[in-house]
């Protein structure tokens, strides 16, 4: 049995009619010889409503309960989609987390897969059915129902597929693929037929939308394909897959940026053990991602200590940063809203030289300052002024002969 | 370990004020000491809207999948719920049908309960908690989702309350309990301290809307005392209890009318054996429910026979009673909307004379005809027309000294 889970976003199931497109779409896989999975998430802005509703009752809804509410829009909708599978001429079953024991730890709201069983959906496969699956939900093991978080849904899809040994995992989105940089900025910038997983999980954790980081990290793990591909067509996307020679022939394989980081510095701290951890001490117990850091020592035994964190964070990280610097007599806070964050990502660079070189001259050929610098086996990233982000996408899409395919 | 289960209809949860109030409720009633279950039905108006989006999808819907998307108005309001008595200070869970396994058979839509397993709901209501329970919603031996029908959270309270062994059950709706008779149309109608098991399932099965009529059997069967009150005050209401001899008292309990029936005639008959059976088999077949029946014979071996259905199935019975006129040769075919069925329940009944005749007389003397009569040990029915409804309930409330008290 040649199983295909196919993965559908909350646009995609949107209103009725695009559930029908849906469900035909699930058809149509199924005429092609193929056992065929669906992960269906809520229909678009329901989620949303019903957060809305936990947060008129309470600013703080009980965790449990909160995971029991969101995850009736992902019930409805799989039923929905099942309803018009069979009203179709079709035949198909919606399943629940608990119905097929997609088992979690208990971490109400960002739960992680522990264990599938995939019996009942074999079963319901061979009778000839589209199972339809609930995404984004799971049971602990008391059978409390749990949610994975943001995005999850295409992490449900990934086990799912990784469970049943299914050949491919297609996730349809409303992108119809991975780019080598984003098209609305780079207008050189071509669709990739394949990324490797940990292009891609660089990609996730820079803030590339396309796929939930944790549903990468699980398809590296089981080494399952990922197809990101969009719903509104039949064209072919982007496979994520295991890494080949191929792939390593490039250096680079995508640019991004990030616009949504903000730097905040402290400045004329005592250049002393143990200070690096006053700091971020209390930056982290307010469960606030610090994501670069970077400190300049001075001769006088002072330094400045500058790092990036979400905007959505800068304000409360701010706060704690001055309470901080009257601790530490520093002689100055302050923040940064308008930077932005620059990238390449590529597997071939653990077998060039100069990759990095080759950026910051790319960069500086433009008169661009860089401000941080941080860098992975497979990763350059810079941090720079904001109003230079198209720019330094497009120069280095460029220098990197990405635009040339 | 004193036990309350209180029932909670979709008005009562209508908004999240609404819902904040049950929450304050469920707590005054655990602070007088009692071990609390709610049973929660979806949020007015939301059910409706899950129905519709089902027939958007198909004027004929996957019956499993369409319990699987109506259960999660349920599922929402169980859980708002439980978040807004947790906000309060309080302490709760929800449940859903599959956490504690209230087991039904296989059919979709109009489930019928056949065991709940009380261990984890007493577990939790010996922890202090107020234990949240999804009403309508079932699951059967496979773990598919099942419903109990339209009023089904009124037999997954009752069920409850027979599986915990609680004192009473108490059912929270927009009436304050249940009256002599309609008050909107018997100004000297009153409401009833207590009424008994059989006079309540009498009452239902004639319309009455206060219970569905399998909690009322369910509540018989375990001897479960049912609290009919008014979510909008404290007051009390009425209770259904196993009947006692002050209850046999009273001749008459209460007047009773419905004006959603319709009457069929077909004239003219052979009245020779069988002709009923031709009559009413395809009526059966086609699922229409037959209520009264009456057959006049006359001296030239033909006969006339009237019967009762619900207005909704009037249309589709005239065209079957149509065809089968055609088959039997039979002189006319008739319907008649314009009729309303007046009834008087009482235990009393059993043991007092004359009640029948007083019944008709007392319609007899403000010229009302009487066209059709229905009777059981506890029931006295009539068909008449319409236009008499509200005098004859107002007579007959006076006849039967129903107004003295």
């Amino acid at each position: 049995m040649d199983i295909v889970v196919q993965k559908f976003g909350g646009t995609s199931v949107g209103s009725i009619e695009k559930i029908r497109n849906v469900a035909q779409r699930l058809m149509r896989t199924q005429a092609q010889g193929k056992a065929v999975v669906a992960v269906v998430s809520a229909m678009a802005g329901k989620t949303d409503q019903l957060i809305q509703l936990a947060h008129e009752v309470t600013e703080t809804p009980d965790r449990r309960e909160y995971d029991a509410l969101v995850s009736t829009g992902e019930q409805a909708a799989v039923a929905l989609v099942s309803m018009a599978i069979n009203s179709l001429g079709g035949k198909a079953r919606s399943f629940l987390a608990y119905q097929i024991k997609i088992l979690t730890d208990e971490a109400y709201s960002k739960a992680r897969i522990v264990s599938i069983e995939a019996g009942k959906l074999m079963d319901e496969l061979e009778k000839g059915s589209i199972a339809v699956v609930a995404g984004f939900q799971g049971v602990d093991e008391a059978g409390n129902i749990t949610t994975l978080g943001r995005g999850g849904s295409d992490t449900s899809a990934v086990a799912l597929a990784a469970a049943l040994g299914a050949e491919v995992c297609e996730i349809f989105t409303d992108v119809d693929g991975v780019y080598t940089a984003d098209p609305n900025i780079c207008p050189a910038a071509h669709k990739l037929e394949k990324i490797s997983y940990d292009e891609m999980l660089e990609m996730a954790s820079l803030g590339a939308k396309v796929l939930h980081t944790r549903s990468v990290e699980i398809a590296k793990k089981y080494r399952v394909p990922v197809h990101v591909r969009t719903s509104f067509s039949e064209e072919e996307g982007t496979m994520v897959k295991l890494e080949d020679e191929e792939m390593e022939k490039y250096i680079v394989t995508a640019v991004n940026y990030n616009r949504n980081e903000a730097k905040l510095t402290i400045a004329g701290v005592p250049d002393v053990p143990g200070v690096a951890a006053k700091i971020f001490e209390p930056i982290a117990e307010a469960n606030i991602n610090v994501d670069m850091i970077i400190q300049n020592a001075s001769s006088d035994g002072m330094a400045d200590l500058s790092f990036t964190v979400a905007q959505t964070d800068a304000k409360q990280a701010l706060k704690i940063l001055q309470e901080i610097a009257t601790t530490l007599n520093a002689a100055s806070v302050s923040v940064d809203n308008d930077i932005a964050k620059v990238s390449i990502v590529g597997v071939g660079m653990r077998s060039h030289y100069g990759v990095a070189a080759k950026f910051f001259s790319t960069l500086a050929q433009e008169g661009i300052n860089i401000m941080m610098i941080s860098t992975s086996e497979i990763k350059i990233s810079c941090v720079i002024q904001e109003k230079y982000t198209e720019l330094a996408v497009r120069v280095l899409h460029e220098a990197f002969n990405l635009s040339s395919e």
